[in-house]
């Protein structure tokens, strides 16, 4: 495949869009500027995202359901720094029949909506409009609701899956009769998001709280998740808004208490996107093609018969379909959601094994068998791991008879590989820069995505909490204050650009 | 919950509404005429209902994929029909932005957009542009493709789940390379609708072909699955395209077949939606509130600890525990789709049994487990099927030890009960008209939903085959040719209204 994608070293950007197609997981969609076709392996990817999620979501007592696409303008009119937020990239439908004149098919004039509908770009409007009707009393708190959807924000420059026109999303909205239930939920769900994010995903995240020209429109605080890509950027890659009162206030939603008094009710709301599979792209493929952590890999394990010939062959097929049906058959257990391993055995007869290894590479399956008729000899097979390419990742003489155990074991092993292959990755590259010197080393200008570019680095740095440097700062080093950390360096100094007291070192990162 | 909810007898449509609302399914959206809000126990049928079908879609080859939320108004255009019969339902986004101008947010009429985009009313049209890109040759074919998604369809007369303005649904798209596999796949997939009418949601349904009349807009012909509600009138329940050459040719998508010749490709389209959740209603649920085949149900088993006080409890509440666990540990299997049963203790001890009971009826919880003091001496509990209230339904001194065995085996047998018996409510309202009078009695203009109507039939009759009798038919009789069943009555004879030659007796109904 090393026609076919771009090395890593030679463009980062372009490796990305390689591995994307390559991989067949997703194309811009003709005539719809900015929106994106999820093609069947990458929207295979996000199902299992969404199942394992799911299961997170349930297991902390949230439950699903469904709201409107339509938010009408004047809703979005009633939350500020909401409106002012996204007022910039929302669709609009204004009309809601076509005619047909003179052949032609056109928006019937007569049909113009009263009020505009804006598609939803998040919908804290429309739930909380819905809540006004569902709370009245503490006991009918906490609602704790999550929805999977699309939605759309029109963006102008799009890159598939990580910014696009329309994307798909579970959003969470809950309404609590306290603060503090409300913070304990906000922190809950980014814990949550960090579980997935590193037991599923292999990828391992900073947990922090976003600065306040960082948070989200609408938000008192957001926390949020932060992973690094192989080319040192951050990826924002979740995020849990601390909303306060400020959407029971907009809508209304007051509840009585248990002293039987009036009071707003309290408000988070958190969400992940289809953007993290560009996330797990960017954190685990290689110059080969896809790599996914196996607990969310659409296909495990393919098996590729050998052999010149039908004759040479045959013994190969038949142990294979023997070993696809010993692996769909294992017991089913928690860490692939109860569900069967997926096993595919490989047809390409008229093809050379290479072009047929090649094939499952660049698609990402974890584990590839190969059954040859000198395997068959011995009764055995090889076994090769996607993770670790060529013939270091690959086992020879692995015996049939417990191969599907042995596989299965090896499934979760490539899992905790990945990720521990990442976090080093990762950890090897936060630094601490104590100076304004050693910051513009670390963020040099030009050489951003230049071919053989070091990855950059996540900087630890004093920063003297003020927006005024945050953006002095990200126009002059385009890095950002990804977040102020939880764990990790907590001394206070004095600020690397401005000499001002600190409070604290947070994270800077150049980020998508 | 007599009070709440309107008998059947008294007044149909207000008992469907009541049920939906007392049993916490949907309501109608806030500011957004025509659309609604799924609540979570609505949702969580629906959500049930995908994870059954997306199996047997996969079981059938089908993999799942996402296409973009919005059409290009160009590409409606191409398949006629298509554009005739979905145009006066679109809703159209025209601009991109909003603004804020003195205070007040607004379309920013700088921001319109060159060529207006249609919500997909369906996804024909931008799934066959992709189709082009992906078919060149035989071997690219077939495509099984499947999306879930919104789709929006401007309807100005709205009931929930039966009719909205936006709804949730799947919609199957495939290509082949010939008529006989496409046909052969429209064939399946009407089949597979029927499957999982029949053994998920306990309902019985026709199947068969629609008319001309009837059939999608841009269809050769269709199949569909033909339901009968508690008030005989029929509920089109799913559909299958056969689409042949029709959107292959609008949006060219050619491949060389194995002689190397240039062809069109064949297609078929398929889909049910949040409708299914309103068939499911009018099916099997009564004057107490919802009824759910435990196949489909959010919430399995609730047991209620009884006792007048504390001491009196605790020993129930302990043997409730006890039972729960054993219930979620049993083996998982395929009936419930490799999940545990799903079971909640009640805990409203501040409330009588009676209410407690009927909370749970409402909402359709297949079974309710009673523990008392006095079931406690006798290490027993008391067992009651929602499908059959009352005393009757009741099984009292059923040993605790053995009773999530014996649960399970009653959950099975519910699902099976309440097949059974819709399929007896419908087999004896399927009649035959031999003459107009008899006809005309069947259906007659006045009484449809007036308090102690019976209700309507399914109708046998021979039918001249012309739009025009078909048109006259549903004026007169607001009856309409529901379809062309596969099995049942199939002689010639002569057209009940027209005198004219039938080729077959077809089946005409009222419908939703």
């Amino acid at each position: 495949m090393a026609d076919v994608i771009t090395p890593r070293a030679k463009n980062y950007p372009q490796w990305y869009l390689d591995v994307v197609k390559e991989a067949g997981l997703a194309q811009n969609a003709e005539g719809v500027k900015g929106c994106m076709v999820i093609k069947p392996t990458g929207y295979a990817v996000w199902e299992k995202m969404q199942r394992s999620l799911d299961r997170l979501f349930k297991d902390t007592g949230h439950v699903n359901a469904y709201f409107p696409l339509f938010i009408p303008k004047s809703y979005f009119q009633k939350e500020e720094q909401m409106a002012e937020g996204f007022a910039k990239e929302c669709a609009v439908v204004t009309h809601y029949r076509l005619r047909s004149c003179e052949g032609k098919i056109e928006v019937d004039p007569t049909a113009k909506l009263e009020e505009e509908l804006i598609i939803r770009p998040t919908s804290e409007t429309i739930i909380w409009r819905t809540y006004k009707d569902w709370v009245q009393s503490y006991r009918d708190l906490p609602l704790l609701i999550n929805q999977w959807c699309n939605v759309v924000r029109w963006e102008m420059r799009t890159r598939l899956f990580l910014r696009t026109a329309e994307f798909l999303w579970q959003e969470g909205h809950t309404a609590h009769a306290t603060q503090q239930e409300a913070e304990a939920e906000t922190l809950q769900m980014v814990r949550v998001y960090q579980k997935f994010a590193e037991e599923f995903m292999a990828m391992p995240v900073l947990v922090g709280r976003k600065t306040e020209g960082q948070k989200f429109p609408g938000a008192v605080y957001t926390l949020c998740i932060e992973a690094m890509m192989q080319d040192g950027k951050a990826l924002q890659a979740g995020t849990s808004h601390f909303l306060g009162q400020n959407f029971a206030k907009a809508f209304d939603v007051k509840f009585k208490n248990e002293q039987n008094k009036e009071e707003y009710a309290w408000a988070t709301s958190w969400g992940v996107s289809t953007r993290l599979i560009g996330g797990l792209i960017m954190t685990h493929s290689d110059d080969n093609g896809l790599v996914v952590p196996p607990r969310l890999a659409p296909l495990h394990v393919v098996i590729v018969p050998l052999g010149k010939n039908d004759a040479e062959r045959k013994p190969c097929i038949e142990a294979a379909e023997k070993l696809a049906k010993e692996l769909r058959e294992l017991p089913r257990d928690d860490f692939f959601g109860y569900e069967p391993i997926s096993v595919k055995i490989d047809t390409m007869y008229d093809k050379q094994p290479g072009f047929r290894y090649a094939e499952y590479e660049v698609r990402g399956v974890p584990v590839r068998v190969e059954i040859g008729p000198k395997d068959i000899e011995k009764s055995a097979c090889a076994v090769a791991r996607r993770d670790v390419p060529g013939k270091e990742g690959k086992q020879f003489g692995i015996p049939l008879a417990g191969a599907a155990e042995h596989i299965a074991k090896l499934l979760r092993d490539i899992q905790q590989a990945l990720y521990d292959r990442a976090k080093k990755f990762r950890d090897d590259r936060i630094v601490t820069a104590n100076t304004l010197e050693e910051f513009q080393k670390l963020f040099p200008v030009e050489k951003e995505d230049e071919a053989g570019a070091e990855p950059l680095k996540f900087v630890y740095a004093h920063w003297d909490g003020t927006a005024a440097t945050e953006d002095r700062v990200q126009k002059e080093y385009k890095a950002t204050i990804r977040c102020l950390p939880f764990d990790g360096q907590k001394d206070k100094g004095k600020c690397i650009f401005t000499g001002k007291d600190s409070e604290r070192r947070v994270v800077f990162a150049r980020a998508y």
